[in-house]
């Protein structure tokens, strides 16, 4: 009665994330070679840049500008275009649109570079207009901030806010290249660079014991940012991202996927319950503590393996407690972050510093002395 | 001086595209057998139906109720939205919006279904709702053209025009299913029904003698749009493309992907000269014809295969030549062609039935005498 035909694709894709100093430098090839990386150019290329970034660096474009002179990878096809970072840049259409605008003027096409530096907030919002347009135009990603070099900027999404929510538009659209300058970071203020240590710590403790070692050995020098330890965390904890996603065996998160949220549960709730005065990195800070401190209680983590986690996180700068958690509605905040993934619970909790187990519920009670116990020992 | 990541992935799809008669019949369980696919239901499901299909079949979404209730595959969340088909559906964001709006009113997450049963236009605006509604709900594609059945209903594209440029936005994003009634295709005008089958002989022509030679056997049957023949015609094309897009290496495009546009470059220029009356299938057919006659002319086609495309075409009520081909500015309408697929100029020309061969540059006084040809032949 019924025909039915199968069709089975597979898409590959391949790109990569360059970590470097300097990258408008004409005598750094790293941003020539990425260009060199697509077939029968040069092809047209237009930018974006993220205001703050700018008002840190005023003169990037027309660093940008004399680089392509000086290596003539691509055609750049118009001025730079510098639109607004921060969450700002998600909560309405109009970077994207403006990023749209930018594109159609450029008459990018699907050979194009669109090039995006700013912090994640922008590379999601562009992200998502270089994704749609043509149905995908080549995006460089420059990440410039800790967080979008280290985690937000190297993935394979991006999104707006819409209808109120966040992240509700966007798609799964791997970029051409990354491109992380490290000098990008200097413009950023001390709780910024922060920040994106409290990424490194989670994914250390869930899937790498070796750098949440080297963290816990370097834990000073971290905190007053030295570069050498502070570039290596943020590219250590993008490798693990990175090799999350190609390992996950569902990098489009068709199915129930994992994300590498441990701690995040209670971080985005207090994140929004602080008004925006608590960053992601300071509320992931406390949330990795009391799910740590949890493991502890429920028998899972060994105490010295906790003690080395209560050791990290204030020689970084973070404190592992904040008073939101005493007002906090444990259960309707585990509920909203369930349905945020969608269909059945699963939280990591860890069984050792880089082992985690999946558990499908939580005991509130014994949440709720993990963080009196912070509250004690750090308030 | 730099680090370099290698980031590979790669994104595996499969998805059942079925073709059925009376899908919202209890007895049938072709969309049953759909949302059984999906692990861990049943899943939400919200509709969305095109208002020319409902204008023919008013009790569709009744039918659709009933069908959910007598084969609970799925939790039917919210009364079905009746939006407007046609081109009207993609010149503006309107249906895209209005989708989004339905998808976030019915509290749909990754995990559910949007059903869309509609022409292409609608199947692509709302199908660009659906795959960027959190970065991607599962769409169930019900194509109710016989374009939408053979051709633009199968593949992985969507998009909406935008900046006055068809198709400017939109994403890849293959469906969860599609499931093709032929029943709908009794609600379009002859024409309308006609209009799918110069995309048949298009991919004959191209891919398949053993299709071509069926098509010219039953050319008069399917003139009358007898069920046998019309049904395995649109059958058979749209395994066609669906093979293209699978073995074609590059499933989105990310190279310099050669559609499958036999006849398109004047196709695309006559449709749009003559305002509308000429109808995408039409104009495909005279440029079918038009390629065929120059691959003849340029010495590749033998001539009695020639004429057995020349016989085709009318049997099934095209007229194979226009008045706008002599109006026509074949330079800028090549041109034109190139520029949208970016790059430099493929065109399919035809070395015999069912095969093939590129080529970069057209003689246009070759071309003037293949239409000139046409015009004593047909006009
Ligand atoms: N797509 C993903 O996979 C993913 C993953 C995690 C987070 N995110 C998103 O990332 C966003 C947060 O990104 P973020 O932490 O980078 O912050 P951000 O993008 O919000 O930027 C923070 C501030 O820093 C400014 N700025 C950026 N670079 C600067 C520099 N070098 N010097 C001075 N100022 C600079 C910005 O203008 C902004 O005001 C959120 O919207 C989050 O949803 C996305
Ligand atoms: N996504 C792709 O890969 C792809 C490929 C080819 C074409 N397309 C797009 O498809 C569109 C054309 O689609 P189409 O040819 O299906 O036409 P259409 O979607 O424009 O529909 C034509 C008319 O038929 C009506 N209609 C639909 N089903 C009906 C039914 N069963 N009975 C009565 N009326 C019905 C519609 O309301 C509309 O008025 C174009 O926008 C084109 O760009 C997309
Ligand atoms: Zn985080
Ligand atoms: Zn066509």
């Amino acid at each position: 009665m019924s025909k039915t035909i199968r069709q089975a694709l597979a898409v590959p894709y391949e790109f990569p994330v360059v970590f470097t100093r300097d990258a408008f430098d004409p005598e750094n090839p790293a941003l020539a070679d990425i260009l060199a990386l697509a077939p029968g150019g040069p092809h047209r290329l237009a930018a974006v840049f993220d205001q703050g970034l700018l008002r840190a660096f005023p003169d990037l474009p027309e660093r940008l500008e004399a680089y392509l002179r000086a290596r003539p990878g691509a055609l750049n096809v118009a001025p730079p275009l510098a639109l607004p970072g921060g969450e700002a840049a998600k909560n309405d259409l109009s970077v994207f649109h403006a990023t749209l605008e930018h594109i159609f003027a450029a008459r990018l096409c699907r050979q194009s570079f669109l090039l995006v530096a700013g912090g994640g907030a922008l590379l999601d919002a562009a992200g998502f207009a270089a994704a749609t347009a043509h149905r995908g135009v080549r995006l460089i990603r420059m990440p410039s901030t800790a967080l979008a070099q280290n985690d937000a900027g190297v993935g394979v999404k991006n999104a707006v806010n819409f209808f109120g929510r966040k992240n509700f538009l966007g798609t799964f659209a791997p970029p051409f290249a990354v491109l992380s300058d490290f000098a990008f970071l200097d413009g950023l203020p001390a709780r910024e660079r922060r920040a994106g240590l409290a990424e490194a710590v989670k994914i250390a403790l869930i899937k790498d014991r070796a750098f949440f070692d080297r963290l816990h050995v370097q834990r000073d020098a971290l905190g007053r940012f030295e570069p050498d330890p502070y570039e290596h965390s943020i590219e250590r904890c993008a490798e693990l991202h990175l090799e999350h996603i190609a390992t996950s065996g569902d990098p489009f998160e068709f199915g129930s996927s994992r994300p590498l949220d441990f701690g995040h549960w209670s971080a985005h709730a207090l994140e929004e319950a602080s008004g925006g005065s608590l960053g992601h990195g300071e509320a992931v800070a406390v949330g990795v503590a009391l799910d740590s401190v949890y493991s502890r209680l429920a028998g899972l983590l060994p105490e010295a393996d906790l003690e080395r986690i209560l050791e990290v996180l204030p020689a970084l700068g973070f404190t592992p407690w904040h008073a939101g958690l005493d007002s906090l509605d444990m259960e309707a905040a585990l509920e909203a972050f369930r349905e945020h993934l969608g269909g059945r619970l699963f939280l990591s909790l860890l069984t050792g510093i880089g082992s985690r187990v999946e558990v499908n519920a939580v005991d509130f009670a014994l949440m709720r002395r993990a963080s009196d116990q912070l509250r004690e020992r750090f308030a």
